[in-house]
């Protein structure tokens, strides 16, 4: 990897170096304007496309537009074209097109730091998968503990169900604590009020770029066509009105209330140099599943967690659990191909979450049911409070981030303070 | 009821009295363009709204917008001008306005026949609902023939799941056999290969109209403010599919491939005449289920089925199954309050479906796997073929109408035809 650099500072450790240039969205002036992060700023693709700075590379329409939505039906030859201009505008080197550096390039820049993100996309259709092996034998085993943990047909196909696209939120939402029916063991009939075991869960999500056609499934060598960036996801849960709801149709309020992800999405193209192979499927997956090229990606995951007591005595949050998302059974493209291989139609800014990630080991599952095991196991925070599940005033903070050498990309967080339930 | 008349002619019979108005969209020229039936016509909309005919009762934009979006975003008070302003254009008496009837009427009027109709809202979230306490009990004897059919949770709360918003189609679209992965009971493993056990679901479905704030429960004597009105609803069903994916998160690619919606929705406005009393609910319900008025609307509904060889003799369909839509155990209210206890959004052009509307007595239920358990007690066409599940090139036909004397108001059909599996 040559090293390169931008002309605009990037601090040390930064997510945001030249190599990754991810999308979101910011409010300007009441209206939502497409930018790319680098280092502390975003680049205000509105004010660029107007520029004309992107002309000859991109239809100054797909940038100016209040969503992603139009860029991504453009697909990844129209994608790669806008990467490589946004790399030559930023680059600091003689390689570079210093047309950016010669402006006044206060009307281009914007501080991440007072910018207020909104999500990017218009979501279509969100759907969760549950595409760990480590968090699908770890619930089975607490909420089924009777049974062999890992039903029949989970090593035979990415099982997931829809999610609500109309609470997908932004990075820094306020999460309120969701009221809802949940039944007590010893009950003889359900009660209502705020759940009692707030949990989140640690995921990734894939953003789709151009769709197909209503009926025609997308094979499983073509889906990274169909896939344009990642998103870090928390989807936020509610245990205890989860198992009383899910059987026999799967989570519904349990999950409805919120899903945060991060703001950027961080585009298949940046990722890129960390491929990786996924973990060995056994049996082998039916031929719609197969695919002859390495489907994982190394992307380092970790949870943070401060409470209200924490963050008013200045103590640092604690991070709770560390996995890493190339640790998944199913990769996306297998989701890709499963979602499609009935001829559902798959349409640009759907959001196709992985679920929970876990793995083995110490502090390695994505969830606090699982880290706790049913809050029998509490964590221990470092100013003495416990936590099974979360309380009001608790943060969450997940972080994403890939590392080779000082060669590093991220994502930036997805963070979330628990409100108290309504009354 | 008075008796009131349209100077359009309408058929005895026909679905579109001017008592109905029930708004569709259709193309013209390439583009979508919003309507409302009366007999055989469709009084175009944009046309209205462009030549005037509206002002001061409605904002043009509203009706000249490609989607019924603006519209259902604006709340039952324009709803109800609006109306009364196209009952007033449309009557033939003397309390009518005339203004329509004045102007070269074919520019305002368009043939049902030969128009081209559209899903005529976006679709946020779609989601279905298991209401009927006949078919959750008939399902549960043929999914989990050893254990009690009803789950603990299923008198306590209207049961759902998010079902798949991209691919809710218009009356008459060909419905293509899915593919997918199915296990037979004898085998070790899955196979690949089109769904065996093609089904229905004959199901009503409400259209939101202005949604809520995001966290803001909509309590249940506000719901019908949210409600513009229903369309029937085919939930097409893979049940071998759906059998083998649909534990623990609920039924996907079994149905994901295709929800066909009828072109018309009929408003709360048209149907409240047919107000009714639901079944008596035992146990009482949550608070937050509790309603003081009537929740159930009077809908006779049906399924005709046709083969490709009745067709093609001219044999007429063969009425499978009758039922009625006041019938369902949980009410559209309770079902909407329900969905937004936790804070979740909802949004203008949602889709809600009651599921599968059974009751008791023969041919009764509104499924193939419930008329024919489970292909066990097939279905006998008039020209001596059987039917245990859908063969292709069999059309289904759903219907749903309201009838008080010669007072009538209906939904037209939702059908679709059954296309070979992709190869």
């Amino acid at each position: 990897m040559p090293h390169i650099e931008s002309w605009i500072p990037v601090p040390a450790g930064s997510d945001f170096t030249i190599y990754n240039l991810p999308y979101g969205a910011f409010t300007h002036e009441g209206r939502a304007r497409l930018g790319v992060a680098i280092g502390e700023r975003i680049l205000d693709l509105y004010a660029a496309g107007d520029a004309g700075l992107l002309e000859g590379f991109c239809d100054r329409a797909l940038v100016m537009a209040p969503s992603l939505n139009p860029l991504l039906a453009a697909g990844p030859t129209v994608w790669k074209a806008l990467r490589l201009r946004l790399a030559a505008l930023l680059r600091g080197d003689d390689r570079g097109d210093a047309a950016l550096r010669e402006r006044n390039t206060g009307a281009f820049l914007v501080d991440q730091a007072t910018a207020s993100m909104v999500v990017p996309m218009e979501i279509g259709d969100y759907v969760d998968f549950y595409s760990s092996l480590e968090h699908a034998t770890n619930l089975g085993k607490l909420f089924r503990p009777n049974s062999e943990p890992l039903l029949p047909n989970w090593r035979h196909m990415p099982i997931a169900y829809h999610g609500r696209s109309s609470t997908v939120v932004i990075d820094g939402t306020p999460i309120v604590r969701p009221n809802g029916q949940r039944k007590p063991a010893a009950a003889d009939a359900p009660v209502f009020g705020p759940s009692q075991r707030l949990d989140i869960e640690l995921e990734v999500g894939f953003v789709t770029g151009p769709g197909n056609r209503f009926g025609e499934p997308i094979s499983i060598a073509k889906t990274r066509e169909h896939i344009f960036g990642l998103v870090l996801v928390n989807d936020w849960s509610a245990r205890d009105i989860q198992a009383w709801e899910y059987q026999p149709l799967g989570p519904f309020l349990g999950k409805s209330f919120a899903t945060t992800i991060s703001p950027w999405i961080v585009t298949l193209d940046a990722l890129e140099p960390f491929r990786a192979s996924g973990p060995k499927q056994e049996p082998e997956p039916l031929h719609y599943l197969r695919a002859s090229d390495r489907g994982a990606y190394d992307i380092s995951l970790a949870v943070d967690l401060s409470t209200a007591k924490m963050r008013a005595a200045g103590t640092p949050p604690l991070t709770i659990a560390r996995t890493n998302f190339k640790e998944l059974y199913w990769s996306m493209s297998q989701q890709l191909a499963h979602v499609t291989v009935n001829g559902t139609q798959i349409r640009p800014g759907d959001l196709y979450a992985s679920g929970t990630i876990s793995s083995s080991g110490a502090e390695a599952q994505g969830s606090l049911i699982e880290l706790t095991q049913n809050a029998t196991q509490p964590i221990h925070l470092p100013d003495g409070e416990v936590r099974g599940f979360l309380q009001d005033g608790d943060e969450v903070t997940l972080r994403g981030w890939c590392l080779q050498g000082d060669f590093r990309i991220g994502f930036g967080a997805a963070r979330g303070v628990i409100a108290p339930a309504r009354p």
